[in-house]
């Protein structure tokens, strides 16, 4: 038995999310199933973490175990014949039998981007929220940096996900303009149940004067999810790096 | 009854291109459709050129005739409220009821994308031909600077069209490289059915090494469809501007 280690890359607009859900199009779904015809065995993977519908992936990393024969070095071309334009594989590695995608991964890297204007566009938007009050990203750095570091982030946990503890490490989290597009870079050991996007909601009312820098800080000590802002949509958000 | 010039763009992807087609989702029927419910009355528009399926437009040229009320400065809000997501109004102007989108345009600019590298990219790939061998961009422009001036561009348009002259006059034909991305920037007065796709065709084979540059003078000498390259696939080409 061998196990591979595979980044994907994904364009997740027309994906229910990574996760295997049956009757819908996923992107474990869709992976196991092009995978099983170029290995001609019943494949199963495991991901490194979920996406949620919408949201895409520069460097998502999952594993599957094989007993056939293929040559790693044929295996990125074939696995791509196999799968939708919008799912391609970017590189595979062999990797031991006791590697874990999910467990070993030691930090992720997440991209939030904001379209800032009035105008709409049609390819931007596919790939960015679109925000038209003008956002101050000063502001929104100030109000990022009070989150940086080891928190309590359940002010900013979606309900329905049942984790042991919501204490996690942000390492980085980055507010960076360029021109009309607003980049957030959130790094980190492992995130919650829609973390990511929470903050992004949250980072985005600081950014319009709705709130201000102090109270990201009083909504972050208050753990309640009420506090903070609305939920960022899903499509501004790529999954860009996991690194092991 | 004014008449109102409307820049617009849209992702060609999920179109069955610009011109009206019945039971199809056309940019040309999604867009009467649409100014119809914000005018308030049946809508016509006649656009500067057709895009074919497939292909992208940043700034495609259309006109419309209303004798609505709406202020010319709300219709952008308005008609971007109505329309989906894949095709946005950039500007409005009203213009003397003489002019003609597609008579009066003096210059349009298309730019033809290849991402010229191994690996398929899911983003890229949505808006770009993937061309894996390695193509040489300066024999490319060489073999562009033979087409660029007024000539019979016959061996350069696709059949199916009816048109009373295939002399054209390109202005332009640049070949740029941005890392893995080949772009082909064509200007001209007017362009033949397929003929910027047919052309992209026909430099990939120079690019490659198929097709010496000189091959391609006698191609365009020749007058002959069939001596050119195949046609570029859609994605790659977008409509980038049409100058009045």
């Amino acid at each position: 038995m061998r196990k591979i280690l595979i980044v994907v890359q994904y364009d997740g607009t027309n994906f229910h999310g990574f996760q295997f859900q049956p009757g819908l199009r996923t992107v474990q779904g869709e992976f196991e199933e092009a995978a099983g015809r170029v290995l001609g065995e019943s494949v199963r993977v495991a991901g490194a973490g979920r996406t949620d519908a919408g949201v895409h992936a520069f460097g998502q990393a999952l594993t599957l175990e094989t007993s056939g024969p293929i040559p790693i070095e044929n295996l990125v071309k074939a696995l791509n014949n196999a799968l939708a334009a919008d799912v391609k594989v970017v590189s595979v590695q062999e990797v031991p039998t006791s590697f874990n995608a999910r467990r070993d991964a030691k930090v992720k890297l997440y991209s939030y981007r904001i379209l800032n204007r009035q105008l709409p566009s049609p390819f931007i938007n596919r790939y960015a929220w679109h925000v038209r009050q003008p956002l101050d990203e000063d502001r929104m750095q100030a109000a990022a940096d009070t989150l940086v570091g080891e928190h309590d982030f359940a002010a900013f946990c979606g309900s329905g996900s049942s984790v042991k503890t919501t204490v996690r490490k942000l390492t980085r989290l980055d507010v960076l303009r360029d021109g009309e597009v607003v980049e957030i870079r959130a790094e980190g050991n492992g995130f919650l149940y829609l973390m990511v996007r929470i903050i992004v909601g949250t980072l985005v009312q600081v950014g319009s004067g709705r709130l201000s820098v102090e109270e990201v800080s009083w909504i972050l000590a208050g753990c309640d999810r009420r506090q903070a802002g609305r939920t960022a949509p899903p499509q501004g958000l790529s999954l860009v790096r996991i690194t092991y």
